[in-house]
């Protein structure tokens, strides 16, 4: 997404040391091999050598393909994303869906997204959603700060963010800007 | 869920013959290794082994496991469902839209689901949606030809469909009548 800043180092690594750069080759190598044409099963020894490193090396820090996709879905979706904040909650809502629909549309988002979900249950599921609730739940307050009510975050999540993911995720159809557009006004008519 | 009749047979095997009896241990087998606790790989030898069929037999039939999920996905998503006919649109979306979340709900589906994303790719996620668009095409032209007014197919995909599989797939929340309920009457106002 175009808001999205780098990534924070991971927690315990030193920025710039060795734990980092294992971490953003096998992290690389990872998105590499999900958007390849051939589709090569997903393994630990696969991203090692993909990556450069000893599958031990890769075994020892994730434990599994699945902790491994949940760890690059949770980078992936929750780093540095701005919330907008354009003093109206109907453009709010609809720059954060339109940033979204851009992310979803990212070659590199869909098989990572379905990936995770089909190797990392729950855990991964929720990865990929990452902090949706939260940044809702922000725009929301600051409407309310400001006099006016509000729908709720289950709401939100109903009218714009189910239909934006499940578009994405179960149908070949586009995630066009009027689409997009038109999810806030049905949530927030006129 | 409820409303489904048994599975038609293979297109090409004979009800009965040995080419049904394979497919049914097979897709069995699936069902079985996607809810077991043991977080085994699903490979087309792990699936061969627990049907007590060669390996062989299943690569010839369906290729790959991303194949096979796909097959397992349709027949379970697509066959016999039971589209209301109650004379109310209302009243016939409530119900589609509870059998829709029984089925989302049923323990053997969400594993089932996010496998056949996760290995298949878009055919698989299409075969999770199963007739889903038909079925609402159908409800939507009977309350036309009593003369009434409908939003379009997509509407009720966005405001109804995306929702249940939304909430079943990627949050941890139960998918309530109440709630169900809730999302036809938003896309429906009194």
């Amino acid at each position: 997404m175009s808001t999205r800043a780098a990534p924070p180092p991971h927690t315990g690594s030193r920025p710039g040391g060795r734990s980092a750069r294992i971490r953003a080759a096998v992290h690389r190598a990872v998105a590499e091999l999900l958007t390849d044409e051939a589709d090569e099963l997903l393994t630990i020894p696969v991203v090692a050598a993909r990556a450069g490193v000893h599958a031990t090396t890769v075994y020892r820090r994730w434990g599994s393909v699945g902790e491994l996709l949940t760890d690059v879905a949770t980078s992936r979706f929750s780093g540095g994303i701005v919330v907008p904040d354009t003093g109206s909650l109907r453009e709010d809502l609809e720059r954060y869906a339109s940033d979204l629909a851009k992310d979803l549309n990212d070659p590199d988002t869909l098989p990572l997204v379905r990936a995770t979900i089909g190797t990392a249950g729950d855990q991964g599921a929720s990865a990929c959603t990452g902090e949706r609730r939260q940044q809702i739940q922000a725009m929301l307050e600051r409407e309310q700060a400001r006099g006016h009510e509000t729908p709720t975050v289950e709401r939100v999540t109903d009218a714009v963010i189910a239909p934006l993911y499940y578009r994405a995720v179960f149908t070949d159809q586009a995630l066009t800007p009027e689409w997009t557009r038109s999810l806030v006004s049905h949530l927030l008519p006129d």
